[in-house]
Order: structure tokens, then sequence, then C-alpha cells
């Protein structure tokens, strides 16, 4: 399939099952592809921060990309994380994702080491002039610690280096500014990876959204997504707002014992085995398992939800 | 040989000399092995945040472990880093760099991902019971993000979980409560990674020093270290203050046009080219290359330390 | 007049003019004052960040509160910062401020010191308890350095500690769940700072906007308060596009040589100067001022605006 | 008497003892003030972090400098904070503490408003101009959220602006550089804020120290800098360790409960107290108390260093 220009609708980020013992649960991964795909999202996104890409190894990154494309066959576009420190080992990643089926890279700012606009800008080029497939910049701030300003943004897409962004900074200001620039840029695909205010970044024009939490209410977010395209507002309000409040399962874990992350990808992992889609809801090492409590409390925002 | 319990003195942070075309130049990183094993450093420590590590591929790691532990043969200890986000892509690397003859590994925090002490703990416990070789912890906010607590270093000391910590935090007042703490544990070994105040450290009780500019001038860091030894802290504080200054050499980067990095590490490698031990100054991309202008400054701060 | 429960509306953030000798102009404050009643606007805020209350003298602040408030006598609704760093101090300004004709305080959580959210509450309780006026709470992490917890500030409106909020943090996330959780307690204000994403905050449900730019452009805020509040939201983003055009003028100075403030409250007294309010653009020391070429940088975006 | 240039020894940052009120101590403060001058003291420094300045209203800030400035009468050099956001707010104090005896002025980056380095210049240049007294910079990076650079201070010391400078921001590789930069100009003082490395920082050249937990242990401190004036480094470093261990009861404070400001000067206090100095151990609002549990810990920690 010819990869679309711009990139719009709803784009899960996929969650990654993994089986007991850590390792990739390819069965569970094509339900919740099923369950993704039948909820009539628009794309796939595998190997981002929601799909705990920071804690696969290459070989289970592989693994990833081939069952998912695989699966699809060309039926969807499937987008694939590229997340690595800096421009030679993301090219790395890039061969590997692409040769195993993905459609498009997302690309985050180099981190570990101390950046500069000049050299993200370089880093982009470079991919983007040895990516067989488009390049999607990802926008993250919580885990690069840079923020990709707007005005980079625009001229690498005017430039024909980025196909699209991924922007879950947080900042409606900025991403507003990115949706304004981009009217410019036809092709340019511009996408919010909130889960929370996705109703907003569409209706001040975002293409689409990428939200981790459509792994656990893909639905919702469809059904959000086309509110807004037909102008029903108020409607998209409520869907998005039901959706805050499901959200609030991120939450469950106890922050004296996890970080967030744990929390987060733990109760989406919680909540996809409780609603039936994966085998087991164990998350990479070293992250801080959900207690029994925390997931029953999880089950009582599916509950509230409808969703259980 | 039997790693150093603890490890002391000098151990510098091997930068990587890269070809014009961006791979690993084996010749010059000999000579520079040489350049510094000859200035009588202590051991030597390839992968880390001065070697490049952030930016070389896993087929380029692998080659610089080879390479250096196999012209050692055990000489001088080797420690390798194995930077990576979190536990399960960081022992891959271990896998990999202890294949390749690393005698120890050094580990950051995770990053990219949200962290929290329990999960850095665990993370240490796990690639510690997996590790063939002493693991050493590397506590770089600047890179990560997160501070090693020095209760948490401590315990795991204690544990025999660490056999050493290489502190690049600039925190000395944390670092003194490493150095105190870990006299109840004889064979941890707490190493300062401050080029600027090492002799501080040393005074304090540190064990040793991994000053990145320890690759531009191994013998005056050999020197300050013989000379806090021997308890002629006057001496070292003058060989301290000469390398301070021999230290702007990595500001002579426009920060207009790079970020740090570029201009430390880009600075570093000039000063090796033109001392005349390694071939070509060429740093991993995306980093900003210094201009003609730039490398001159670094000829000058060479001049006025008596290094050229 | 009883001051609004809830406040509603525009309620631009007042800029203080000053004389070339650095005093307060009475004469261009009270001609702003009229220009801004005049557009329609619902409230004044006098002495947030945009009027440069942290460079006012105490003697000055009071001077701005007494010429607002007696100009307007009850006309509209006068909030008053009382902008210091703990609870005494701040208790200082509330006397100072009420006694000035104050209708509310606008107050931030503690600066300068390290707090603590239990801090933070027993600072909003102790001062409501003693202010003769309802409380505002000011939530501008760029200041102060702490965002202000959502369940906080929604436990202090149950309490009846708090009458209402200004976010200033730009994270719409959390000010949406202010929004919702504020359906409880309905006589409490949630009303965003920003200038950008206003449109998206009134969107979701808030009550109003106290826009630094509706100093420059009070017709344009007032027009695009009236379309959401009409449920006209194509009209009203095209007037926030509009107004998110004419921000740009908050970035003609060179960032080489003054700060962001410096920058943009010289941009607004620069504007209000050409647009003929004040008699002179001068800032507060030790701000920087903008040069000629900055000044007209301005003057060209009024005059895309339509302004000039 | 005239105010030493440059400014050496032991300086304490003077607690402000307060009534059960909050009213300042008079006889307290009185008691601390001999037990410091007892104790050989080199000056006071009064309105600093430590005194709760952020905390005072500008009557208590008045009475406190009158009180000490008073009781001293030249005796040993008094230095004021003059602690506020800005360049006319600044102004404003420097004129009341110099009014009410203080022989210096000590004087922090803006805050609250966003700052530039050409904007910190204007501000110590404006405020030097205008104070009758020395002007002295205080680095204190936590709370105001910049680090003054060590080429802009010492470019203020070359002019005579700045008489020398406080630097509390725990970066000892920045100090170095101020030490050392300022050997060109002689009568600028270069000091230290830190309790844990104030042996280091008089190591490499510091003319001297504030430590906060001086107020506990001044005798301590007075005692390490005599061995450090004495080339003493071995009964320095025994005599710093002694004083890091008992710094350890600034962290007393549950921090689930109360934030590490509440919690150091809490125990500052309540050391003070129960050392028989002050009447009442009581801070400033918003801080969270000790509790009785925590207090006791304090009383062990005076134990265990002999000064109970």
């Amino acid at each position: 399939m010819t990869f679309p220009a711009p990139l719009t609708g709803v784009v899960p980020p996929v969650c990654t099952p993994l089986t007991p013992e850590r390792e990739v649960d390819v069965p569970s991964l094509l339900r919740l592809v099923d369950h993704l795909v039948g909820a009539g999202v628009h794309g796939l996104f595998v190997l981002g921060s929601t799909s705990e890409a920071a804690f696969l190894t290459d070989a289970q990154r592989r693994r990833v990309v081939e069952t998912v494309a695989g699966h699809l066959g060309g039926q969807l576009p499937v987008l694939a994380g590229a997340i690595d420190m800096t421009t030679p080992r993301v090219l790395d990643h890039v061969r590997a994702v692409t040769a195993a089926g993905a459609e498009a890279v997302v690309v985050t700012a180099p981190f570990y080491t101390r950046t500069h606009p000049s050299e993200i800008v370089h880093h982009y080029r470079r991919i983007a002039a040895l990516s067989p497939v488009p390049v999607i910049a990802y926008d993250i701030p919580v885990a690069v610690h840079t923020k990709l300003p707007a005005e980079l943004v625009l001229g690498l897409a005017g430039d024909g280096v980025l196909a699209g962004i991924k922007d879950s900074s947080g900042d409606l200001a900025a991403f507003r500014e990115l949706v304004t620039g981009a009217r410019a840029h036809p092709g340019f695909g511009v996408l919010t990876g909130s889960e929370l205010i996705a109703d907003a970044a569409l209706a001040l024009g975002a293409d689409g959204a990428v939200p981790g939490l459509a792994n656990v209410d893909p639905h919702g977010y469809v059904r959000m997504y086309r509110q807004c395209r037909a102008g029903d507002w108020a409607g998209a309000r409520a869907e998005q707002e039901r959706l805050c409040a499901l959200f609030g399962l991120t939450a469950v874990g106890d922050p004296a014992r996890m970080g967030r992350g744990s929390s987060a990808l733990g109760a989406f992992k919680a909540a996809l085995h409780l609603r039936g889609v994966i085998d087991c809801p164990v998350t990479a090492e070293p992250q801080v398992p959900l207690s029994g409590e925390e997931t029953e409390k999880v089950a009582k925002f599916l509950a509230c939800a409808g969703l259980l």
C-alpha cells in the first residue's frame, strides 16, 4: 500500500503482550491487533513508548514488526518506532523494522547525549536520506528531555524530510503552531499523542490521534474521531470526558512503590488481560508489577466505563 | 586478571577514533590505548559517554571492546559501558561486551522511560545476577535525568550487587556521602568522573578518577593522582588547576552552532589529532564538527598546557 | 458589588504603564483601563505577571490598585495579585490591595523556598482565613516552579477556601481535570491564562480567560468569548488563529540580548504605545528594552492584525 | 568599621528565632548572636535563606537587622540579605537594611520573572550604583532557578560592582572557576554556602564559608576553618566529616508530610532550642513543624556530635 499523505485517524500505539517469561506473546499480540482493527482504527504504531519499545531487545522488536505487518498484509498502515539514542543507532533500527515490514518509521530527537537544534535537523535529514519509508517525528520531551521546536519541524516538513509528527509533548499551544503551519505542507500529518485532549487537538485541526488508552478502548477513540470529523463537538466532548475518566486507571499504581510508567503500562496490560484480549499482563523489567489490589482498581475503572 | 577490588587510580574513558567514513579506526584506537597506558593509567573504560557509546552501533561497540581488550591482554583492567535504556537491552550489551573481553561493565540507571528508585534497584540486581563480571554503577544525571541516591548505591554495595561507581553528577557533597559510606564496604570503588575537581574528590577519599580529559593529557592526571596519594596537596592543586585551564578547550565550539557534547567530544578528538595520536578528528553523527578556527583554539589550549 | 461566583468572561491582566522615570503613569493606566472596559471585558486583573507585579514596589502596587479600583467604582470586578514568596509576606499584600479596593486576591504557590503540597494547602487556608475578599489561585509554574495539582485545588474549592483559579500552566489536560472536577463546586471559577488556546479551554468548559494579549486586542478576545458562548466554534477558531498570529509580537526581542519576559512585556507595551493607548513603552528594571527595529516588527504585527 | 575586602572566615547565615505567635523573638536572637560570636565566627549574615528571609515581613526584616547590627556595634561585619524578585523591589530592601545598620547587602539574581544574563548584569550594576554598602552576589539556583555564570560574576568583580559571592549552588567545579578567576581581583571574596564540602572549598582557595549548620555548631566550623588555614587538611577533613554526620539532622522531617525546607529549618531551630540557645523552635508559615518524634531524632544527632 502507499503510505497515506497525510496520515489521519486513530492510530493506536500498540501494547506488546509478553509471556510470563517476558518473551513476545505472538498469539496475544495478534488478538490485540484484531481487537484494534475490528474497532475501526486507521493505522497501527508498533514499538512506541506504550509498546515498551525502550524495554524490548532488538530481536523482540523485529518479532513485533514481523508479526503485526505480516498479519495485516497492507490492510492498514503500520508505523514502527526506531527508538534509540542517536543517528547511527536509529539507522540500524530503521533497517531492521523496514525489513520486517514497517511502512513508516517514527523517530525521536537524540537523547542521552546533550543535543542542539542544528544536530536534531541533521539527525532527521540523515535518517530520511537513508530510510526507504517515510519518517515521522516523535516529540516526547518526557522521555528525551528535548522539545522539538515547531519551526524546526515545519522546516523539515517543507523540505520533504518529515512526513508527519506524533506530538506527545502535552503542549497544545505549540501543537496548534504545528497544525496551522502544516497547512502549507498538505501531505504532512499532525497527530496528537494525548489521551486526554484529543478532541481539542482535532477541533483545532489535527489529522489524527495516537492515544495509548486506545489499546483499552479503541471503539471510544474511533467514535470520538468520527464525531469530531462530523462536527459533533458536544458528542465528542462527552466521549472524551468518558475516556478521561477511564484514563484514571493509569494512576492505580502506588507512587511509593513504582514510577508512573510502571503504573500506566501495567494498567493498560491489566485492562487488556481483564478484557480477555491478552493472556498475561506482565510488563518488561525493571518495571514494578501492579498488586492484586491495584489490578482490582483497574477492573473498577473498566466497569465504570462499561468495558467489563 | 582478577578485577581489582576496589578499582583505584586513573581510568580514562577512552575516546573512539573514527575514520572519515565514521567506522572505528582500529590503528588509531590502538595508538590511543598505548598513549594512555604509556602514561601510567590504571585501567581503561571503553564505551562510556566520552567514547561516544551513545553513537556507536552494536557492531562498532563490539569492535571497540575486542580491539582494546585483545591489545591489552589483561595488562590493565578494561571496563566497558553497557549503555542502553532498560534492563533487557542492557543485558544484551553485557553479553556482547563480556564476550568481547570486558572485565567489568558500567551501567546507568534506566533512561527514556520514567523510572523510580525501586525500579533502579531491581535493574541493578537483575543485571548483576546475570553478568559474568562485576557491575559498576554510572551516575550521570545530565544524560539519564536521574541522580542515583547515595543510600540506594550503598545498599547495593552492601549486598554485593555493585562493585563500584563512576560519579559524573558533579555533586561533590553527594559524592562524599558515597565515599564515607563505602568505608563499610572495603571492596567497593568510588571514582569521580570529574575533570575539574578530581583533586578534591581524591582528598576526601575517592579511590580514583575517570576524567575524559585524560585522553588528551593522561600524564597530568596520573601525576596529580600520585601527588594526592603522596599527600602533596599543594602540588596536586597546581596540577589540577593546570588541567582546569586545559579543559577550557571543551568550550571552543560556538554554542549558536552546536551543543556542548559536540564541542567537548570534538575538542578531545581535535586535540588527539593535533598531538598525533589519532588520524582523524571526526565525531559521530549527528554531532556538528568543529570549524578550522575552533580547531585552532584547541591548538592554543594545547600549546598553553605545553602539550604541542 | 458582589464578586461573581463563578468569575466568568475575559479578564485581562492589565499592563502597568510607566513613565520614563519608571513611576506608575496614572493617566496612561486610566486610558488603558478605558480601552479594555470599552471593548467589553468582564473584569480586570491588576498586579499579575503581565502587570510586571514582580517589578513593582509596594508603593507602586498600591497606586495601581487605588487607581484602577477608584476609576471603575464597582463597574467591573477588580482582582489584584498578592504576589510574594510565602504566607506572611502575601498576607501583607492582601491587606494592602484590599485596603486599596481590590475585590479578590490572586495568589500563587510559595516560591523561592522549596515547598510541598501540604504547605501549599496550609498557605491557601491561612490566606483565605485572613482575607476579606475571595482568594483565587494562580497556577504559574514558569514563575514559581511548582504546578498546583488539580486534586489539591479541587479540595480547596470544595472547602470554600478558593473561589477560582487562573491557570497559566499551559497544560490543557490538567486544566480539563479542573474544569470537570469543578462542576461539583458551582461557584468556583476556572479561567485559563493562555493567549493561544483560549478557544479550546472555553470549548471544554472553562469559565473565562485571562490573556495578556488582551491588553493589545481586547476586542478580539471578547469577540472570541462570545462566539464560544454562542457555540460558533468555527468563528471562535478563526478569531483565535488571528490572535495566535498577533501573539508572534511577543517574540520580536532578540534572544541573544534579552529574556522572553523582556520581549513579551516590552512588545505588549510597545503595541499599546503604537496604538496610542499609553504614553511610554518603558518596562521596569532590569528588563532590556526593545530596539527600534524590534519595535518596528511589533508595528508590523499590529498592521497585519488590522490594529494600526 | 570598614567592610573587609575580601570578606573571609566563617560567616553563619543567622536563624531568625520566632515567638509562638511568629513574631521576631529578640532576646533569643541576641542569645543566638552571642552564641555565634562567642564561638569565634568572623561575620554574620542575616536575612538569608536560612534566616527564613523569604517568610519574614518587611517589618520583621527591619527588626532583625536593627537588633543584630545594634547589638554588635561594629564588632563584626553584618551582612543582610535583600531578597526580592527584581531590581526595584531589591532596592527598597537595600534602603531598609542599610538604614537599619547592615554593612553589606546580599542579592540574588532576579526570580519569579524569566531572566537573562544581560538582565542579571544590569540588575547588579543598578543595585551597586544605588547601594551605600558593598554588594555581595548570592548564587542559589535551588531558590531562584538560575545559576550565576562564573564569567558574569568575575566581570562584575573586575568592574567593582560586586564585592564577593556566596555560592550555594553545590557545583564545586564552577566554584573553583570563581576562586581561580578572583585572584585577579584581590578584594573580591569567594565564600561557599555549603555545609558539607566547606573543607574542599577552602582547600581550593575559598575565602570563607557561610554554612547554615554553623548556627547549631559554630565551634565546629570555626575549628575547621582554622585547620584549613593552618594546612592541617587531615584534621579539617575529620572535623568536616563530623559536621556532615551532624547535618543528617536536616533530613529528620518525613518527606510525605513536609518539604526539605521545613525539615532543615525546623531541625536547625529544634537543635538551637534543645541546646538552650533559643526559646521556641517554631518556624514561619506555611512551613510544617517537626513532630515530637522528629525532634527526638534531632536530639540524637546532637548527642552523637557531643552537642547535648
